[in-house]
């Protein structure tokens, strides 16, 4: 979504008068990963929707059973940057065609992101037209044991859950962009098609962070968000952001800096909890990064004794490819 | 969605297992207007959801706050077939590029259907392809009080909610291919791009009815998911059924028969209870119209003295337009 759409949107939807009998329902409406609603006594529902429209959010030609496994993982993602546990979900498939060898391959893919993250289809709503796949995912959550975007203060330290920058390099490489290692290649399209829902680390998230964001629109312009609703900034260290052996070697961090669909959250932490952090993270053998700090404003990127100021950067790929 | 298509997404989506901890959520899953899910006490939740399409759902160049009105307005109408209240909804919104025009005049359908029904958006997504809008849409029930397809027994008295055609039959004027006196014509126009979702009707439905479902896709086809999952028949009475002046003059009951998108409710009533659905209606001055009855099994249609039977009869248009 360009930045003009966003504040269409914004403009348009966000701050509508709501009609006065639903005005309590909703704790965090729209504008952030997921809405959170009041819906029953000491919980709360996290509500997520995304739409994966063929072309944009997957290549004709994916396997269908890898559209149908990443059409769940990424909503999960998002109940998972809220710290909600998954529950239920609804699918809205529409289909150019009557495709069997599509459908049992999409439901089997479905079903099994379904079973590893502990969320159920409930409903759903067939119909014709170009391919595209609207899941909508709901999760609980203590009341107001929520993390949204707003909660990160100066100081505060910003971990990321695994790689960043692989997926996007697996499109690369699909598109005949980049080459490179096969089973690296490999392993940037698994990552491309298979994103892992990071929900294990729900639980630290909820003690712990302060802020989160999944990020499938890029580092730069997801950690924006987060600045953006907690009016703050941050610096980044490059050097320690963590990213596949291709893009070390050949210095190319666009793909980390701005690449989409890496589905890893980034949350932020403050500092006298660190070393808790950290020791959970060791019990529980959690991968987890530290890539910087929160700032009282602006972003900059740290790398080594230089400072690139990326404050006014709209990011986007092409600002961080390698020339 | 074709027969066959139909019979694909039941064998691969409907029976699914599903992950043990999921297992008690949902009282009704895959299959009705909407799923019930146990997630309060005391309350249900019902979720349903719906995706209109450009050119299928809605011709490229309507109004788009008809079609901002007509997305929540039919789902809704799902909720109201359940019986259900509305809540709230989500919205995910695929645009082929910014145009504020649009949008503008989309999110003010949208929120004139929301503030009509007293459901609030939540939340949603937004991303470029071919236009489409999927509507997910919750409501509260209290539990077990909703009303499924299952319950119709022979004997029952079938009802409608109102005309029945008019929304096909404005799609065949828009469309040239049929003309009329021009306040008919803009009536059918207006039935077809603002369907008003029947939710006067729930406090009705949810004392007297033994099954209900509302009429999306054409009286005969949602009539036949009623019969199959009651395991019953039907009788229906040709000179019963509510059609405008246009239809009963050219004796063209294809329209009412098996024209889609009316958005009334279609309702069966024990027939022990059918003075109290007349009397609670001549209280509230709700307009419906006895239509049938359901039988052991079949389908018949009744015109005078002359029988037709529907029960082989796949609905769709052609089957019933007169020649």
């Amino acid at each position: 979504m360009s930045l003009s759409e966003f504040s269409l949107i914004e403009k348009y939807f966000k701050n509508h008068d709501n009609p006065s009998e639903t005005k309590n329902i909703a704790a965090l409406s729209i504008g952030d990963d997921a809405a959170i609603l009041n819906i029953r006594e000491n919980h709360q529902l996290a509500v997520t929707v995304d739409t994966l429209i063929e072309g944009r959010h997957f290549l004709q030609g994916t396997n269908p059973a890898d559209i149908g496994y990443k059409s769940v993982a990424v909503n999960v993602s998002d109940l998972a940057a809220m710290a909600a546990t998954p529950s239920f979900f609804v699918l809205s498939l529409t289909l150019p065609d009557t495709d069997e060898v599509f459908i049992k391959g999409f439901s089997e893919g479905l079903f099994e992101a379904s079973a590893e993250y502990g969320i159920r289809l409930v409903g759903g709503d067939t119909c014709r037209g170009p391919l595209s796949i609207t899941i909508q995912a709901s999760g609980w959550i203590e009341t107001n044991r929520y993390i949204s975007r707003h909660g990160a203060k100066p100081g505060d330290r910003i971990f990321v859950s695994g790689e960043l920058g692989s997926a996007a390099l697996g499109l690369a490489c699909i598109q005949h962009k980049k080459s490179m290692d096969p089973l690296l290649e490999q392993h940037c399209i698994d990552v491309l098609n298979r994103p892992k829902a990071q929900i294990q680390l729900t639980p630290l998230i909820k003690q712990f962070a302060s802020s989160c964001i999944d990020l499938s629109d890029g580092l730069l312009g997801d950690l924006k968000h987060i600045l953006k609703a907690s009016h703050v900034g941050a610096k980044l260290d490059k050097q320690r952001l963590p990213v596949n052996d291709w893009i070390k070697q050949n210095n190319d961090f666009g793909y980390a800096l701005a690449g989409g669909d890496d589905y890893q959250l980034l949350f932020t932490v403050p500092e006298n909890e660190v070393d808790k952090v950290y020791k959970m993270a060791n019990q529980k053998k959690f991968k987890l990064y530290e890539i910087g700090s929160i700032e009282q404003q602006g972003l900059m990127l740290v790398d080594g004794k230089t400072n690139i100021d990326l404050t006014d950067v709209n990011q986007g790929f092409d600002h961080f490819e390698k020339k």
